[in-house]
């Protein structure tokens, strides 16, 4: 049987690129686990890893200017963009260089004797190891920042796990281009090209989770791929975490007061927040509560002139813009739905961004539209107008977990008058990330930063950006009474390596 | 239909002693879990969750003749070890009182706006909040430490998680006296009794896994049981975390110089170590590598001298005796094991404790003895003989994930002289404690230990034990760009509470 050709494809034209690739058999993937496996021993040096990760970061800018061509080719995202997330992506490369280099990761704990412990404490001395191989399945819409080198593999790498890839289909080329660099960085140090394994084809995804070789899993995509994903990882005779980010809606509330303040200008923010990238982020504000009467009125008339004036955008691939104008059309179909500024078709393959409004009782009790409460991917929101607060409690209510949740308050709210606090521990229980006054696209790399949510936004707790998602990699490891000799650097009294530590239950920093 | 009765039974006897309640009908269940889950609120207070949890160890410690008694009438394990569990698991409410006073668990990280990074980070603070309801599935073989008040209680409570425990069928009644008592301490702090559910019957369990509200759970028992819950866990529309704690074999290596060392004073305490309690530790050492030749054979005489005068002992439960007697004849009767003391049946209930001989290279290649592998609950162990350091490496290659891996290493070793590193290395990967010249029961309750490990040890990367335990049941949510007035005091710039955090990157306690 002949290897499946892997095709890179315009998706401005629909046309076939070039063949950049083969899909990977069950053997090639067995091959690319364990070349990533054998290379455990080179990365398990600190030192080395930073070296590699900003070496990668080093690569990666070096060859900006083809890298970008060849990304807008695959994605049409646009050389502005992708240039601005070739630099998040460099920069987060660096970042976890940053988070290996001070250690803190470690989680190293020292314990001596206790004799007054019941029972009795030995001499125990914990940290954490790497995991061993992690599978990341690259996500359609950030080629850079969630893909080959984006912030699964950096983190997975910065904790001594080496990886292999799955590349999403939408830029293979991209993908390979990608994985070069990071290999010529990592041979600049030492580390075997096989640190990172890229292999494309669905069925190499499925035999990638399930090989016994890789002890964990990061995903960014659908919520019907990733959980199909998450229940192979589960199934496994022995299971692996998976961390997946599924899916979002990312609700947005409107006050009242909110809205008569300063309408015009959250429906300006919005059109802004749900158009970007044509709509395709996983944060892309996807439900908006905002108040019926002449305030809310202004705010959607605000969002429609904003909205009216943004250019079509072509999407990441063909499926995706079928099914785009589908669930649109779905959506705006429902009873007492309608469509101020409908989404659709535009020239040639691009859409036209749109929005729908719906009461916002229509959402909660008897026969409520549900479908209006799951993501649709693109440059669609839907604005439900309430009449009080306890409508905006009672669609809160239905929500499943989100990445992210927004509030828009009135000065005094945000001052702590009326019902600002409240609105936000409301909020809390629904997302990772509560934003006020602001708009849950653009995702910060920076240490607080937690992108995840209750499912479907992630199938686990833990986050995909920031210095925290490097814990998803390790796993703690205790050694009792283990002589000094014998004992690595990172758990030795007079630390060596000058690492923050809990030392006899003090935390020492 | 007549709610199905559920007896205490006294080991020693089989006698059922009472019916102490009913199994909980899917109704039951699903009271407990909506009763547990409005206790939130009154556990949103970290001084109320400290002061109850002190209160919870105080009311226990003031009942302990009476749950010492009854203890032992369910369990046969004895007043001085059930007292001396009671302890531990008082010592364990207050260890995470310590730990939610100090809030270091909470894990704070603030970022300023800070223009310079890519893309711009704005305001974000982030910090842990509490999941919600918790399930907590009872062991057997821990009526006080991993039960109805043990360390997954201990910690979810803890964590600001109500708690619904399903009993476990060996220890009912000192379960709803256990039970009564903590929820007597809730009162007492002003904290509805609902914050503490319990449950009983195998139907219950599951329904419980599967209950809208339970946001995440804790098991400790056997790998059949544990992998269904945890298949459950998975299977949900939602799925949640499930922290299992399924089986270890728990490895031991003693080397050919440890061996000439002392090889007899290692028998006598192996011996010690896998008789105590009956052989009924999740931590039994159940697989011993010792060298062939004359050093060896001193440590298997001194153990069979150790373990003949050893008395016997009554299991937890009829079906584990049985269960027993059927794995170590199973075991006894593979071709090249021996038997140089049985493991048996006692007169009435009893059991004795023993032990099996193989040659290591049984238990690889063709035809290995993977029955030898798997954990066998009770007072039995399997001592593999090898011929040389490459017959040591290929059993532990052969092993599942483990609690703890051992080593018995002689002085030189110890200080750093021949294979004590290596060894403590290929030892790493297998367990999630690693123990050196001593035995892996007696799991301390501190700040650095990690009782988990590698499937089927455990079903996370997380332990059950110690200070850490509390993160199984947390998940971080950041603030973005909220009013200081709006912000929860944990995430102050000025640190009301003192708590240790990040700050614009910098650890500070």
């Amino acid at each position: 049987m002949a290897a499946e050709p892997v095709w890179s494809v315009d998706p401005r034209t629909g046309r076939q690129r070039a063949q950049v690739a083969t899909e990977a058999t069950a053997r090639e993937v067995d091959e690319a686990v364990r070349a990533a496996h054998r290379t455990r021993g080179a990365l398990a040096d600190r030192a080395v890893r930073a070296a590699f990760l900003r070496a990668a970061a080093d690569r990666l800018e070096a060859d900006r200017d083809r890298l970008v061509e060849t990304a807008d080719a695959e994605s049409a995202l646009g050389p502005p963009r992708l240039t601005g997330e070739l630099a998040r992506t460099c920069y987060q490369l660096r970042a976890f260089a940053d988070v290996v280099d001070e250690g803190a990761f470690l989680d190293v704990v020292i314990d001596h004797p206790d004799d007054s412990a019941v029972p009795p404490v030995p001499d125990l001395r914990r940290y954490k190891v790497p995991l061993g191989v992690v599978a990341v399945y690259s996500a359609s819409n950030f080629p850079f920042a969630f893909s080959v080198a984006g912030g699964d593999t950096a983190s997975a790498l910065a904790a001594g796990c080496p990886v292999v890839v799955k590349a999403h289909p939408d830029h293979p080329e991209l993908s390979e281009r990608v994985a070069g660099a990071v290999r010529r960085a990592a041979a600049d140090h030492g580390v075997p090209e096989g640190v990172l394994g890229l292999v494309h084809g669905f069925a190499a995804g499925v035999e990638l989770v399930e090989h016994p070789l890789v002890a964990a899993a990061g995903f960014t995509g659908s919520v019907r791929g990733g959980r199909a994903l998450f229940d192979a990882a589960a199934a496994r005779p022995a299971p692996i975490p998976f961390h997946g980010e599924l899916g979002s809606l990312n609700p947005v509330v409107v006050t009242e007061e909110a809205a008569r303040e300063r309408g015009e200008a959250i429906g300006a923010g919005l059109a802004g927040s749900m158009t970007l990238g044509a709509g395709q982020f996983c944060v892309k504000p996807g439900l908006v509560l905002v108040p019926s009467g002449p305030a809310g009125d202004g705010l959607v008339d605000a969002l429609a002139d904003a909205v009216g004036a943004a250019a079509p955008g072509v999407l990441l691939d063909l499926r995706m813009r079928d099914a785009f104008l589908a669930g649109a059309a779905e959506r705006a179909a429902l009873p007492d739905v309608e469509s101020p500024l409908a989404p659709g078709a535009g020239e040639e393959r691009a859409v036209r961004a749109g929005f729908l409004t719906v009461p916002a009782k229509r959402l909660t009790g008897e026969g409520a539209h549900d479908l209006l409460l799951e993501e649709c991917f693109g440059p669609v929101t839907v604005v439900a107008r309430y009449t009080g607060e306890d409508e905006v409690t009672a669609v809160l209510s239905r929500l499943p977990g989100n990445l992210t949740a927004t509030a828009h308050l009135s000065e005094g709210e945000a001052a702590g008058e009326g019902g600002g606090a409240a609105l936000l521990a409301a909020l809390t229980p629904l997302a990772g990330r509560v934003v006020v006054d602001g708009w849950p696209t653009g995702v910060a790399v920076a240490p607080a930063q937690h992108h995840g949510g209750p499912y479907p936004a992630t199938t686990s707790t833990s986050t995909s950006v920031g210095g925290t998602a490097i814990e998803r990699w390790m796993r703690p490891v205790a050694y009792q009474n283990a002589p000094e000799a014998l004992l690595p650097p990172e758990l030795r009294d007079d630390n060596p390596l000058g690492l923050p530590r809990r030392y006899d239950g003090r935390l020492e920093r």
